[in-house]
């Protein structure tokens, strides 16, 4: 999708220009740590976290892009998770988008500290963003704290290391999707209602959020059964091989694509009622609508 | 010394509120993660770097506690960090202050996870603070943050995990010290001054703190090679085993009881010249003059 392409290369330039202030001169001793979080941030992904971010702010109202930082600071805490996830104590994955994963690469030591440090930063970010006010930042920092904590994406990932191969009823695999993939997803939205003062639009903001959220996760869950390897460009079945929840598995293949169908049409709903929403109806059924 | 207990406990029953907040009710299927964020929490210390904040306010004016929370986030931040060192990646440590370490306890990818959302747990603390003004929010945040990352905390970490072995010249070793245990100090009386409204302190915090910052350090080094080792609770000669870089193995025993003894006279005379500082020059003392 070429607009989302666009976006998302003046993400990839933000996050290159904030990623700049760490040098040879003045943190030669360190720059290993620098460089391995600059590896995982650039190793590609659609940045579709950051491009709801700054969609979400120019719908209402934001024309100077003011939140751009907000958006890369959502990019740098997915990407500290990924890094993290991929390390042997989590999910033990070599390879991350087809390429060396952050500890294949420079090393578990360092991939935990460009985690921790990814974590950091993010939160630096925002409060640094002076072009937000005071009450902006403080609003967008609670945000994202609450998304990324015990509430929110790592309870979601607690819940999931903790669980492999134990059986899941239908409650806790939504708590679950909701927790780790969903949280960052809406607090996308959300704070881009925060860059642009728009509190008032926050429920239509989650509402949108939660329906595109568990349909994401619905469809990869699809796609993992049903999709060919090569058109995926990733392996196949590997949920079923690490026997893990999904909801294929716990409501059964027909009743997830009804599922998922509904989804999309709720989200594409929502978002042609937002103003000069165009970019935001073609993204939800770009992500929504992949081969099955 | 027993008014650091009086006011570690204080904030040991701050921590405790701030972890309460997951409950079974409302994190049953996560709560492990937070168990293990309050187990590490709660596995001891002296408290320093909070009681510090914490000081650092009174003296200028905080008469309400109003820096409680800030000081519990550094106390969260130090934690998370202490989890990370511990795992088999970095330290390899089974043992922190005689109880089992978090991944001993809990599991290695629990451990991870209790470290990031601790790390994670501490922005969302100062930024719910309402004690405090947005402004005085963010710039804690922003003071914290810059402690913790690639220019502070994490940099240190990763000098000393990519050096291990290596020769230390002087300058590395001593920028090493200001980043690793150096800055989370200086963070400390930094926060202190910004809760209590007194920017105009914050320069002489940091000499204070520098002079503390490195002193201290100092004198843990000088221990591991002089004490007892059932007086100092834990085992001596590990810098040496580890062969790792210290401040007597580059500059000599002699010269570094010399250097701690100068660090603490400057550390007490900045002390002495605020106002009311019986505590703080005390506690300075405390720490500084240990057995050695």
């Amino acid at each position: 999708m070429v607009e989302l392409d666009r976006r998302a290369e003046l993400i990839n330039r933000r996050l290159e220009e904030l990623m700049s202030v760490y040098t040879e001169e003045n943190a030669a001793h360190q720059l290993i740590c620098a460089e391995a979080m600059k590896y995982s941030l650039s190793a590609g992904g659609k940045r579709v976290r950051p491009v709801l971010v700054m969609e979400f702010a120019r719908i209402w109202g934001d024309s100077e892009g003011k939140a751009a930082d907000s958006a890369c600071a959502l990019e740098m805490i997915h990407t500290f998770s990924l890094i993290h996830d991929d390390l042997p104590c989590m999910d033990d994955d070599d390879l991350r988008r087809g390429k060396p994963s952050c500890h294949k690469k420079f090393g578990e030591d360092m991939a935990l500290l460009a985690g921790d440090a990814l974590e950091n930063y993010a939160f630096d970010v925002i409060a640094s963003d002076d072009k937000l006010s005071f009450e902006q930042r403080v609003k967008l920092i609670k945000c994202l704290s609450e998304a990324v904590g015990v509430m929110g994406m790592i309870g979601g990932q607690t819940v999931d290391v903790r669980n492999v191969g134990k059986p899941f009823d239908a409650e806790l695999l939504l708590k679950m999707y909701s927790m780790k993939t969903g949280a960052l997803i809406k607090c996308a939205c959300v704070m881009g209602c925060i860059c642009a003062e728009r509190y008032d639009m926050i429920p239509a903001a989650e509402e949108y959020a939660e329906a595109l959220g568990l349909a994401f996760q619905i469809v990869d869950d699809i796609l993992d059964i049903t999709a060919d390897e090569k058109k995926l460009g990733k392996p196949v079945h590997s949920d079923a091989e690490l026997n893990k929840a999904t909801y294929p598995a716990v409501f059964g293949l027909e009743a997830a694509k009804l599922r998922a169908e509904e989804l999309t049409e709720k989200a594409v709903s929502v978002a042609e009622g937002f103003p000069d929403s165009g970019f935001l109806s073609e993204l939800t059924k770009y992500l929504l609508k992949r081969d099955y």
